[in-house]
């Protein structure tokens, strides 16, 4: 018997096998820095896949370079902060973070750090202005028939025009401060006795003071946040939507979140069908090197060699942390590649070179590479996990310092002071993931779990990004907590209830026992009485 | 340049790769009726994939049959429960919840009930002694070096084996009742405002009253499990070990639980890094039908054909009912293709063909098919899902009614109730389903999610088999908070510290200015009376 063309499902297949051919039209948020790198590759990817890729460029961006020859398309918008205020904007907050924060009390860090929080998101909403307010790119983006707007929500807004554009909307997100957004407008549960807050320096082995903070640091975050960002954006979607709207709400609209960690960095944790973790999506097989540089690779022998970066946005140190740096450098057995584009340091060994830039990537992947000295970006750990290289942690600002709590204790890395460091630090730091086999061992334990899983993150993020363009969004995987009050989600109400009932129960049985007992004994009194 | 061979993680992607060439050695657990029947074609996966299986069979089995030819090993065992006893039992259970039940109060209903998981839990644990107790099989399982024990949980006692032979456990999970075990041992969260606990009858969206049921139902199930399941349990363990054992520690032991649901069936809910979801693991495209079935099929015309079956365990209801079915069936105009082996109704009409067996996926994908009339078990549900076909839900017990509500609330289906339906609800409901075009739509919907993601459910449960064997376990995807006792996971000790210094500090103030209110007042008052 022949077979019959069955059933509508193998349509359905076929449709998505054709979709990925015509592609669709996706709108990115502007973003900046690591963040940019990290969207960058998976924007490549979604281009090779046969997609238009549109990005929303700010006229003061760092690091979006419209000029650049690129396959994506830039949808460039003007913004009313110059490229010089946010340099220097960036350059204040990297002179607290690294110089000024060691002589200030914990109250003078918070109220320091709440400014800065504040200016930066007065300066996100003139970015966000540039957007919304201007007739001609708001015009563009409605005429763009785009099939989804992919976002870093670092930037806020990307909900709100997502809104309006009415098309469905992705993250792509590293984390919020202590969590905040991915619990209360993305739903993802997080009891504070084993998901410790992010940037709370905390793992998920919490003993009993441990799990206070954890349960303190969520709690000051929240009210924190609440306070300085939520309440601003509340008040800037209101204005644009002309009717009282939760910025909260909004934002958990988004389909999916693409979070950019996995169980090889993160601790293992509870979490939600529309959150899928991406950790590494910008990793890749390492490419050979310049030639002068394998060649002094090469030079390092049985050795190997140590790769150096403080990451994308600090290329200077002060001078004498560049010599106290340089002299630890010196004193190990192998050669150095150090990213550093400041002044060549007075006690710089032979060992040690200096470059303007390195292929970070191509050297971590490198088979002479032995450890990795590095400032805790994600992106770099990434790479470094990847390839399954030990680390040196000098952590200064952001989620640095909790990045290298998470490797530090999967036991693949060991953690210096920028600020506190002598010379012999940091060298028997480098020398003990280097000879200490542990170190490399959890390295390579860690590279196997990013390696082995079922599809690669960058597959996985392009999955369910054109998923969601080809389903229109991604409504089944939504729990339904997003539309319950914070009491009624903790079932607060129902236990008010059984609690009241309860206590009228107690009541009732209190009265009548009372009243039976005073019908007794009340009785018992008359008849004493009359019989006195 | 020549590339020289990069680094360790090209040597660990190779190292998975020869991996399944080699084979694992998987032990499985005994289990039964549509249990064993989903847990099949995941076992000749595994074989085609180069493992070796072998499943451990009791004597008293209705199900799995060793002398069959089959490409599993076998590794009979004796049990002191007859199969006669096994079918009586189940004869009972089935006469109870199809027709005794309408005739009892909830107490009754519950009390009866409790009598029959008692009953099961003593079976349950003759079966278990028939392995742990019987040398020959323990050292037999000792030295059979299996990588891995593949367990259903619903028969007790895959964890404390897999301890005593040292080897990782994967549990295949439909659910527990009210998701105790994933809930109290795999530390699934399971807010009871937005996630119905299985059985519930409820689903996501809950009003207060639903909610405050939910709150019960869970709370209810939690005290009747303790009583009548996890005490026996912890006993037998304890004793076998020589120590105080609890059985749900043990339990949530396992590195996987591979639960058979998705988000095509199940409501999205919050979940763990190593609860895989692969509902509809023993789907597989529809093979040709038989000659005479097909042209019976044929002979529909546009009409299409009905499916209709009550599953592997009910062959036979009683006459009247039969004969009330046939009516209704004879009264719709598709052709009717009806698995039943009792004596031909009298009613039947001429559209109706009876079968003692049918081949239900090759139907349910046959395009002519229009409606799947159903029990409501996971296997034919995830079968109709998969093949995008309307459901009617005759649901009789166990998960049955649960199911179907789920399937409804996904507007795919339409319920009708055995006990009380007239042919006209069955006419009614078979018409509904085949002519209100969303019925259809809303199928081929869930069919759509069902197969539009990242990796088939029968690949993705062979990875994490797989993923389980390569590591000796999954240590990695395991929340912490399996070492917290239940006040430290809800942080009541960290509340309760935090209300004690509150109270502390509120006493010291009252203190304080009492005191020196009786200082002021005082002296005011000894200088009065002096005064006087």
């Amino acid at each position: 018997m022949k077979l019959e063309q069955r059933l509508s499902v193998s349509i359905l297949l076929l449709l998505c096998a054709t979709w990925s051919a015509n592609g669709g039209n996706i709108l990115v948020w502007y973003t900046e820095g690591s963040h940019w790198i990290n969207m960058k590759p998976l924007l490549e990817t979604l281009i090779d896949r046969g997609h238009q890729v549109t990005v929303l460029v700010p006229s003061s961006s760092m690091f979006m370079n419209t000029s650049e020859p690129s396959r994506f398309g830039y949808e460039p918008f003007n913004v009313s902060v110059s490229k010089e205020s946010v340099e220097d904007f960036m350059k204040d907050f990297l002179h607290f973070t690294m110089n000024e924060m060691d002589h200030m009390s914990y109250i003078q860090i918070y109220i320091r750090f709440m400014d800065i929080m504040k200016a930066s998101l007065k300066n996100s909403l003139k970015f966000l202005d540039g957007v919304l307010k201007s007739e001609s790119i708001m015009k563009k983006l409605k005429e763009g028939k785009y099939d989804l707007l992919l976002a870093d929500p670092v930037y806020p807004g990307s909900d709100l025009i997502s809104e309006i554009l009415g098309i469905p909307l992705v993250f792509s997100l590293r984390f919020s401060l202590a969590n905040n957004w991915e619990r209360h407008c993305g739903q993802l549960p997080a009891p504070p006795s084993f998901v410790p807050g992010a940037m709370s320096k905390l793992t998920d082995k919490m003993d009993f003071p441990e799990r206070l903070w954890n349960f303190l640091f969520y709690a000051l975050q929240d009210i924190v946040l609440d306070n300085i960002f939520w309440k601003v954006l509340d008040k800037y979607y209101s204005e644009v939507k002309g009717t009282p709207t939760s910025a909260c709400e909004l934002m958990g609209r988004a389909d999916i979140w693409l979070m950019r960690a996995y169980w090889d960095f993160d601790f293992p944790r509870p979490f939600l069908p529309n959150f899928k973790f991406v950790g590494g999506i910008h990793c890749r097989p390492a490419k050979p090197l310049p030639e002068d540089m394998e060649e002094f690779v090469q030079s390092s022998g049985d050795a190997g060699i140590v790769v150096f970066t403080l990451g994308s946005i600090i290329k200077n140190i002060t001078t004498e942390k560049a010599n106290m740096i340089a002299s630890a450098l010196a004193q190990v057995p192998q050669k150095v590649l150090w990213r550093y584009s400041g002044e060549k340091p007075a006690t710089l060994g032979a060992n040690t070179r200096l470059f303007d830039w390195i292929p970070q990537n191509d050297l971590l992947g490198h088979p002479k590479t032995r450890a990795f000295i590095t400032h805790g970006g994600t992106n770099g750990i990434y790479e470094a996990i990847y390839h399954g290289v030990p680390m040196v942690g000098i952590p200064m600002f952001a989620d640095q310092p909790d990045n290298m709590v998470h490797v530090q204790a999967k036991g693949a890395a060991v953690t210096v002071d920028l600020n506190f460091m002598k010379t012999e630090d940091l060298r028997d730091a480098v020398n003990t993931v280097i000879n200490e086999k542990s170190y490399k061992e959890n390295a390579l334990w860690l590279s196997s779990i990013h390696h082995d899983r079922p599809m690669s993150p960058r597959d996985e993020a392009v999955f369910w990004i054109e998923f969601t363009m080809r389903n229109k969004g991604a409504e089944h995987l939504r729990v339904q907590a997003h539309v319950l009050t914070w009491y009624q989600y903790h079932s607060l109400d129902v236990l008010a209830f059984l609690l009241a009932i309860v206590l009228i129960l107690v009541l009732l049985f209190v009265k009548t026992c009372s009243f039976c007992f005073r019908r007794c004994c009340g009785r018992k009194g008359k008849t004493k009485r009359k019989a006195e």
